[in-house]
Protein backbone atom coordinates (compact mmCIF):
# COMPACT_ATOMS: atom_id res chain seq x y z
CA UNK A 1 0.00 0.00 0.00
CA UNK A 2 1.57 3.61 -0.98
CA UNK A 3 1.91 5.38 2.06
CA UNK A 4 0.61 9.18 2.54
CA UNK A 5 3.02 12.03 1.67
CA UNK A 6 3.80 14.86 4.34
CA UNK A 7 3.98 18.53 3.89
CA UNK A 8 7.37 19.68 5.00
CA UNK A 9 8.02 23.62 5.42
CA UNK A 10 11.19 24.55 5.45
CA UNK A 11 12.14 28.12 6.71
CA UNK A 12 15.68 29.26 8.19
CA UNK A 13 17.93 31.93 8.28
CA UNK A 14 19.25 33.81 5.27
CA UNK A 15 22.77 32.11 4.83
CA UNK A 16 21.45 28.70 6.82
CA UNK A 17 22.21 27.02 3.60
CA UNK A 18 18.20 26.12 2.81
CA UNK A 19 18.28 25.97 -1.10
CA UNK A 20 21.49 23.99 -1.08
CA UNK A 21 20.02 21.50 1.94
CA UNK A 22 16.58 20.88 -0.13
CA UNK A 23 18.51 20.25 -3.85
CA UNK A 24 20.76 17.89 -2.32
CA UNK A 25 17.44 16.39 0.09
CA UNK A 26 15.65 16.00 -3.30
CA UNK A 27 18.10 14.59 -5.68
CA UNK A 28 19.27 12.11 -3.02
CA UNK A 29 15.59 10.57 -2.34
CA UNK A 30 13.17 10.29 -5.00
CA UNK A 31 10.23 10.56 -2.10
CA UNK A 32 10.74 14.12 -2.45
CA UNK A 33 8.73 16.85 -5.06
CA UNK A 34 10.32 20.44 -4.52
CA UNK A 35 7.45 23.09 -4.90
CA UNK A 36 7.54 25.60 -7.09
CA UNK A 37 6.45 29.07 -6.19
CA UNK A 38 4.47 31.41 -7.94
CA UNK A 39 6.41 35.29 -8.08
CA UNK A 40 5.35 38.54 -9.99
CA UNK A 41 9.17 39.61 -9.95
CA UNK A 42 11.29 39.45 -12.68
CA UNK A 43 13.18 36.67 -13.77
CA UNK A 44 17.10 36.81 -12.99
CA UNK A 45 19.74 35.82 -15.73
CA UNK A 46 19.62 32.22 -15.12
CA UNK A 47 16.23 31.60 -13.78
CA UNK A 48 13.63 28.80 -15.00
CA UNK A 49 10.48 29.53 -15.94
CA UNK A 50 8.92 26.39 -13.95
CA UNK A 51 12.32 25.46 -12.54
CA UNK A 52 12.92 28.31 -10.22
CA UNK A 53 9.44 30.08 -10.14
CA UNK A 54 6.53 30.43 -12.39
CA UNK A 55 7.06 34.06 -13.17
CA UNK A 56 3.70 35.80 -13.50
CA UNK A 57 2.13 38.84 -13.65
CA UNK A 58 0.27 40.92 -11.06
CA UNK A 59 -2.75 40.57 -13.33
CA UNK A 60 -2.46 37.12 -13.66
CA UNK A 61 -1.10 36.17 -9.63
CA UNK A 62 -4.18 38.45 -8.59
CA UNK A 63 -6.04 36.02 -10.28
CA UNK A 64 -4.60 33.26 -8.61
CA UNK A 65 -5.42 34.59 -5.76
CA UNK A 66 -9.37 35.39 -6.27
CA UNK A 67 -9.13 31.71 -7.52
CA UNK A 68 -8.19 30.32 -4.48
CA UNK A 69 -5.22 28.69 -6.72
CA UNK A 70 -2.50 29.91 -4.08
CA UNK A 71 -1.74 27.73 -0.42
CA UNK A 72 -0.50 30.89 0.68
CA UNK A 73 1.44 34.43 -0.77
CA UNK A 74 3.23 36.91 0.57
CA UNK A 75 4.21 40.37 -0.44
CA UNK A 76 8.17 41.33 -0.08
CA UNK A 77 9.66 44.54 -1.11
CA UNK A 78 6.90 45.38 -3.87
CA UNK A 79 6.76 41.64 -5.17
CA UNK A 80 4.26 38.72 -4.66
CA UNK A 81 4.89 34.89 -3.85
CA UNK A 82 3.21 32.37 -3.30
CA UNK A 83 2.77 28.43 -3.50
CA UNK A 84 0.31 26.94 -6.24
CA UNK A 85 -2.50 24.74 -4.71
CA UNK A 86 -2.50 21.96 -7.66
CA UNK A 87 1.01 20.85 -7.61
CA UNK A 88 0.79 20.09 -4.02
CA UNK A 89 -2.11 18.57 -3.61
CA UNK A 90 -1.57 16.86 -6.63
CA UNK A 91 2.01 15.32 -5.16
CA UNK A 92 0.81 14.24 -2.14
CA UNK A 93 -2.14 12.27 -3.57
CA UNK A 94 0.94 10.62 -5.30
CA UNK A 95 2.69 9.92 -1.92
CA UNK A 96 5.00 11.98 -2.23
CA UNK A 97 6.63 14.19 0.52
CA UNK A 98 6.59 17.94 -0.68
CA UNK A 99 8.82 20.39 0.50
CA UNK A 100 8.02 24.17 0.40
CA UNK A 101 10.63 26.81 1.25
CA UNK A 102 8.78 29.66 2.72
CA UNK A 103 9.00 32.01 5.39
CA UNK A 104 6.77 31.97 8.87
CA UNK A 105 4.00 33.84 7.96
CA UNK A 106 3.48 31.42 4.87
CA UNK A 107 4.00 28.33 7.43
CA UNK A 108 1.47 29.34 9.55
CA UNK A 109 -0.67 29.52 6.79
CA UNK A 110 0.17 25.87 5.87
CA UNK A 111 -0.46 24.65 9.61
CA UNK A 112 -3.94 26.43 9.33
CA UNK A 113 -4.67 24.21 6.33
CA UNK A 114 -2.33 21.24 7.07
CA UNK A 115 -2.40 20.59 10.47
CA UNK A 116 -0.47 17.75 9.80
CA UNK A 117 2.70 19.29 8.15
CA UNK A 118 6.06 19.37 9.81
CA UNK A 119 7.74 22.48 9.79
CA UNK A 120 11.21 22.48 10.50
CA UNK A 121 13.42 25.58 11.22
CA UNK A 122 17.47 25.99 9.57
CA UNK A 123 20.07 27.57 11.13
CA UNK A 124 23.53 27.85 11.43
CA UNK A 125 25.20 26.45 14.92
CA UNK A 126 26.34 30.09 15.38
CA UNK A 127 25.53 33.46 14.12
CA UNK A 128 29.21 34.13 13.20
CA UNK A 129 28.89 31.49 10.37
CA UNK A 130 25.78 33.52 8.92
CA UNK A 131 27.69 36.51 8.68
CA UNK A 132 30.14 35.16 6.73
CA UNK A 133 28.08 33.65 4.26
CA UNK A 134 26.48 37.12 3.82
CA UNK A 135 29.44 38.85 4.03
CA UNK A 136 31.44 36.58 1.16
CA UNK A 137 28.13 36.93 -1.12
CA UNK A 138 30.21 40.05 -1.99
CA UNK A 139 27.65 42.16 -3.49
CA UNK A 140 26.38 43.60 -0.43
CA UNK A 141 27.44 46.21 1.31
CA UNK A 142 27.70 46.47 4.93
CA UNK A 143 24.42 48.58 5.73
CA UNK A 144 22.84 45.61 3.30
CA UNK A 145 24.48 43.13 5.64
CA UNK A 146 22.70 44.48 8.79
CA UNK A 147 19.38 44.93 7.68
CA UNK A 148 19.34 40.73 6.62
CA UNK A 149 21.05 39.87 10.07
CA UNK A 150 18.17 42.23 11.64
CA UNK A 151 15.71 40.36 9.79
CA UNK A 152 17.37 37.07 10.46
CA UNK A 153 16.56 38.12 13.97
CA UNK A 154 12.91 39.11 12.95
CA UNK A 155 12.54 35.61 11.38
CA UNK A 156 14.09 33.88 14.87
CA UNK A 157 10.99 35.09 16.96
CA UNK A 158 8.58 32.73 15.27
CA UNK A 159 10.90 29.72 15.95
CA UNK A 160 9.03 28.51 18.72
CA UNK A 161 6.32 27.71 15.88
CA UNK A 162 7.99 24.94 14.33
CA UNK A 163 8.04 21.46 14.97
CA UNK A 164 12.11 21.01 14.49
CA UNK A 165 15.53 22.97 14.32
CA UNK A 166 17.93 21.76 12.19
CA UNK A 167 21.35 22.71 12.46
CA UNK A 168 23.74 22.92 9.29
CA UNK A 169 26.87 22.30 10.65
CA UNK A 170 27.97 19.86 7.93
CA UNK A 171 25.87 19.63 4.50
CA UNK A 172 25.56 15.56 4.20
CA UNK A 173 24.82 15.26 8.07
CA UNK A 174 21.76 17.88 7.93
CA UNK A 175 20.38 16.35 4.48
CA UNK A 176 20.25 12.81 6.69
CA UNK A 177 18.76 14.26 9.30
CA UNK A 178 16.06 16.18 7.57
CA UNK A 179 15.18 12.85 6.11
CA UNK A 180 15.62 10.92 9.22
CA UNK A 181 13.14 13.34 10.79
CA UNK A 182 10.59 12.67 7.66
CA UNK A 183 10.90 8.95 7.91
CA UNK A 184 10.10 9.16 11.77
CA UNK A 185 7.19 11.27 10.83
CA UNK A 186 6.11 8.42 8.63
CA UNK A 187 5.48 6.02 11.63
CA UNK A 188 3.44 8.15 13.58
CA UNK A 189 0.19 6.09 14.08
CA UNK A 190 -1.74 8.27 11.90
CA UNK A 191 -0.73 7.17 9.21
CA UNK A 192 -0.18 3.45 9.77
CA UNK A 193 -4.20 2.95 10.62
CA UNK A 194 -4.48 0.85 7.82
CA UNK A 195 -1.77 -1.85 9.17
CA UNK A 196 -3.15 -1.47 12.51
CA UNK A 197 -6.87 -2.10 11.64
CA UNK A 198 -5.59 -5.23 9.62
CA UNK A 199 -3.22 -6.70 12.36
CA UNK A 200 -6.48 -6.55 14.91
CA UNK A 201 -8.85 -7.82 12.29
CA UNK A 202 -6.66 -10.74 12.06
CA UNK A 203 -6.09 -10.99 16.08
CA UNK A 204 -9.86 -10.91 16.20
CA UNK A 205 -10.40 -14.18 14.28
CA UNK A 206 -7.89 -16.24 15.27
CA UNK A 207 -8.77 -15.11 19.08
CA UNK A 208 -12.58 -17.08 17.60
CA UNK A 209 -10.04 -20.10 16.48
CA UNK A 210 -10.86 -19.48 13.33
CA UNK B 1 26.02 21.61 26.33
CA UNK B 2 24.33 18.20 27.83
CA UNK B 3 20.93 17.35 25.96
CA UNK B 4 17.59 16.77 27.71
CA UNK B 5 16.92 13.14 27.90
CA UNK B 6 13.50 11.93 26.99
CA UNK B 7 11.23 9.57 28.61
CA UNK B 8 10.10 6.65 25.91
CA UNK B 9 7.17 4.10 26.34
CA UNK B 10 7.28 0.94 24.61
CA UNK B 11 4.21 -1.19 24.49
CA UNK B 12 3.24 -3.85 21.94
CA UNK B 13 1.74 -6.71 21.26
CA UNK B 14 2.65 -9.91 23.12
CA UNK B 15 4.95 -11.84 20.79
CA UNK B 16 5.91 -8.85 18.96
CA UNK B 17 9.85 -8.80 20.22
CA UNK B 18 9.65 -6.10 23.03
CA UNK B 19 12.35 -7.52 25.17
CA UNK B 20 14.35 -8.42 22.31
CA UNK B 21 14.03 -4.70 20.36
CA UNK B 22 15.13 -2.86 23.89
CA UNK B 23 17.62 -5.00 25.17
CA UNK B 24 19.62 -4.53 21.74
CA UNK B 25 18.33 -0.58 21.21
CA UNK B 26 19.94 -0.04 24.95
CA UNK B 27 22.80 -2.58 23.95
CA UNK B 28 23.97 -0.56 20.97
CA UNK B 29 23.23 3.37 21.86
CA UNK B 30 24.90 3.87 25.14
CA UNK B 31 22.19 7.13 25.11
CA UNK B 32 19.41 4.90 26.66
CA UNK B 33 18.61 3.58 29.88
CA UNK B 34 16.11 0.79 30.35
CA UNK B 35 13.81 1.17 33.83
CA UNK B 36 13.94 -2.12 35.49
CA UNK B 37 9.93 -2.45 36.96
CA UNK B 38 9.23 -3.38 40.89
CA UNK B 39 6.83 -6.30 41.36
CA UNK B 40 5.57 -8.31 43.57
CA UNK B 41 5.31 -11.66 41.51
CA UNK B 42 8.03 -14.12 42.12
CA UNK B 43 11.11 -14.49 40.71
CA UNK B 44 11.45 -17.34 38.02
CA UNK B 45 14.97 -19.08 37.27
CA UNK B 46 17.96 -17.16 36.00
CA UNK B 47 15.58 -13.43 37.18
CA UNK B 48 18.41 -11.62 38.82
CA UNK B 49 16.99 -8.81 41.69
CA UNK B 50 17.68 -5.32 40.16
CA UNK B 51 18.37 -6.53 36.36
CA UNK B 52 14.71 -8.28 35.81
CA UNK B 53 12.84 -6.89 38.20
CA UNK B 54 13.14 -5.85 41.64
CA UNK B 55 11.01 -7.98 43.84
CA UNK B 56 9.25 -6.62 46.43
CA UNK B 57 6.71 -7.83 49.23
CA UNK B 58 3.21 -6.80 48.84
CA UNK B 59 4.01 -4.68 52.06
CA UNK B 60 7.01 -3.46 50.52
CA UNK B 61 5.61 -2.18 47.26
CA UNK B 62 2.31 -1.07 49.27
CA UNK B 63 4.33 1.15 50.85
CA UNK B 64 5.87 2.06 47.78
CA UNK B 65 2.76 3.26 46.50
CA UNK B 66 1.80 5.37 49.46
CA UNK B 67 5.18 7.03 49.29
CA UNK B 68 5.02 8.26 45.77
CA UNK B 69 7.80 6.37 44.79
CA UNK B 70 6.28 5.01 41.77
CA UNK B 71 5.71 6.68 38.47
CA UNK B 72 3.00 4.22 37.60
CA UNK B 73 2.19 0.50 38.79
CA UNK B 74 -0.65 -1.73 37.72
CA UNK B 75 -2.01 -5.35 38.80
CA UNK B 76 -2.46 -7.89 36.54
CA UNK B 77 -2.76 -11.82 37.45
CA UNK B 78 -3.28 -11.11 41.25
CA UNK B 79 0.45 -8.91 41.33
CA UNK B 80 1.82 -5.38 41.43
CA UNK B 81 3.68 -4.50 38.69
CA UNK B 82 5.37 -0.64 38.42
CA UNK B 83 7.45 1.90 37.69
CA UNK B 84 10.15 3.24 40.11
CA UNK B 85 10.58 7.08 40.16
CA UNK B 86 13.59 7.59 41.55
CA UNK B 87 15.99 5.73 38.78
CA UNK B 88 13.76 7.27 35.66
CA UNK B 89 13.85 10.75 37.14
CA UNK B 90 17.80 10.23 38.26
CA UNK B 91 18.44 9.34 34.43
CA UNK B 92 16.35 12.10 33.00
CA UNK B 93 18.26 14.26 34.33
CA UNK B 94 21.68 12.49 33.51
CA UNK B 95 20.51 13.37 29.79
CA UNK B 96 19.84 9.79 29.11
CA UNK B 97 16.61 8.54 27.19
CA UNK B 98 14.91 6.38 29.82
CA UNK B 99 13.04 3.52 28.10
CA UNK B 100 9.65 1.80 29.85
CA UNK B 101 8.60 -1.35 28.73
CA UNK B 102 4.95 -0.75 29.92
CA UNK B 103 1.07 -1.61 28.74
CA UNK B 104 -1.59 0.88 28.27
CA UNK B 105 -2.39 1.70 31.40
CA UNK B 106 0.63 2.63 32.26
CA UNK B 107 1.02 4.84 29.38
CA UNK B 108 -1.40 6.63 30.26
CA UNK B 109 -0.69 7.65 33.61
CA UNK B 110 3.17 8.34 32.12
CA UNK B 111 1.45 10.73 29.72
CA UNK B 112 -0.11 13.01 32.38
CA UNK B 113 2.75 12.92 34.20
CA UNK B 114 5.33 13.53 31.38
CA UNK B 115 3.45 15.00 28.14
CA UNK B 116 6.67 14.96 26.42
CA UNK B 117 7.11 11.28 26.90
CA UNK B 118 7.77 9.40 23.43
CA UNK B 119 5.29 6.57 23.38
CA UNK B 120 6.34 3.46 20.65
CA UNK B 121 3.73 0.66 19.66
CA UNK B 122 5.47 -2.39 18.53
CA UNK B 123 3.52 -5.00 16.12
CA UNK B 124 4.23 -7.55 13.70
CA UNK B 125 3.61 -6.97 10.78
CA UNK B 126 0.25 -9.19 10.77
CA UNK B 127 -1.33 -11.76 13.22
CA UNK B 128 0.31 -14.92 11.98
CA UNK B 129 3.69 -13.80 12.61
CA UNK B 130 2.31 -13.23 16.64
CA UNK B 131 0.52 -16.56 16.35
CA UNK B 132 3.12 -18.33 15.29
CA UNK B 133 5.66 -16.80 17.96
CA UNK B 134 3.25 -17.79 20.89
CA UNK B 135 3.00 -20.87 19.71
CA UNK B 136 6.76 -21.71 19.44
CA UNK B 137 7.20 -21.35 23.00
CA UNK B 138 5.53 -24.54 23.05
CA UNK B 139 4.97 -24.04 26.57
CA UNK B 140 1.49 -23.23 26.05
CA UNK B 141 -1.89 -24.65 25.04
CA UNK B 142 -4.36 -23.59 22.80
CA UNK B 143 -6.67 -21.95 24.98
CA UNK B 144 -4.07 -20.02 26.59
CA UNK B 145 -3.06 -18.97 23.10
CA UNK B 146 -6.34 -17.91 22.58
CA UNK B 147 -6.60 -15.73 25.52
CA UNK B 148 -3.49 -14.24 24.82
CA UNK B 149 -4.41 -13.32 20.89
CA UNK B 150 -7.98 -11.77 22.80
CA UNK B 151 -5.80 -9.85 25.06
CA UNK B 152 -3.59 -8.63 21.81
CA UNK B 153 -7.04 -7.61 20.68
CA UNK B 154 -7.65 -5.04 23.60
CA UNK B 155 -4.02 -4.08 23.88
CA UNK B 156 -4.50 -2.64 19.83
CA UNK B 157 -7.32 -0.94 20.96
CA UNK B 158 -5.91 2.45 22.65
CA UNK B 159 -2.97 2.47 20.08
CA UNK B 160 -4.46 5.65 18.58
CA UNK B 161 -3.17 7.25 22.02
CA UNK B 162 0.01 6.67 20.71
CA UNK B 163 2.93 8.44 19.21
CA UNK B 164 4.61 6.21 16.28
CA UNK B 165 3.75 2.64 15.41
CA UNK B 166 7.39 0.67 14.84
CA UNK B 167 7.01 -2.75 12.95
CA UNK B 168 9.64 -5.65 13.54
CA UNK B 169 9.65 -7.54 10.57
CA UNK B 170 13.54 -7.19 11.09
CA UNK B 171 15.12 -7.14 14.12
CA UNK B 172 17.78 -4.77 12.58
CA UNK B 173 15.76 -2.51 11.17
CA UNK B 174 13.43 -2.01 13.48
CA UNK B 175 16.16 -1.41 16.21
CA UNK B 176 17.20 1.31 13.88
CA UNK B 177 13.70 2.76 13.13
CA UNK B 178 13.46 3.38 17.05
CA UNK B 179 16.94 5.05 17.47
CA UNK B 180 16.14 7.14 14.46
CA UNK B 181 12.42 8.49 15.79
CA UNK B 182 14.61 9.19 19.05
CA UNK B 183 17.06 11.17 17.40
CA UNK B 184 14.28 13.34 15.35
CA UNK B 185 12.51 13.98 18.61
CA UNK B 186 15.43 15.46 20.36
CA UNK B 187 15.78 17.87 16.95
CA UNK B 188 12.56 19.04 18.51
CA UNK B 189 12.33 23.34 19.08
CA UNK B 190 11.62 22.71 23.15
CA UNK B 191 15.02 20.84 23.31
CA UNK B 192 17.04 23.03 21.57
CA UNK B 193 15.82 26.55 22.74
CA UNK B 194 19.04 27.40 24.21
CA UNK B 195 21.30 26.99 20.65
CA UNK B 196 17.96 29.43 19.23
CA UNK B 197 18.67 31.64 22.08
CA UNK B 198 22.39 32.15 21.83
CA UNK B 199 22.15 32.64 17.78
CA UNK B 200 19.25 35.55 18.54
CA UNK B 201 21.60 37.43 20.73
CA UNK B 202 24.67 36.82 18.50
CA UNK B 203 22.62 38.14 15.60
CA UNK B 204 21.20 40.89 17.45
CA UNK B 205 24.62 42.04 18.32
CA UNK B 206 26.05 41.62 15.11
CA UNK B 207 22.87 43.37 13.21
CA UNK B 208 24.03 46.55 15.70
CA UNK B 209 27.43 46.42 14.28
CA UNK B 210 29.18 45.32 17.43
Amino acid sequence: MAREGILIVVSGFSGAGKGTIMKELTGRYEQYALSVSATTRTARPGEEEGKDYFFKSQEEFEQMISNGALIEYACYVGNYYGTPRAYVEEMLLQGKDVVLEIEIQGARKIREQFPEAVLLFVTTKDAQVLKERLMKRGTESREVIEQRLLRAVQESEGIEEYDYLVVNDELDACVEQIHSIIEGEHRRIRYNMKLVSKVREELRSFAKGE
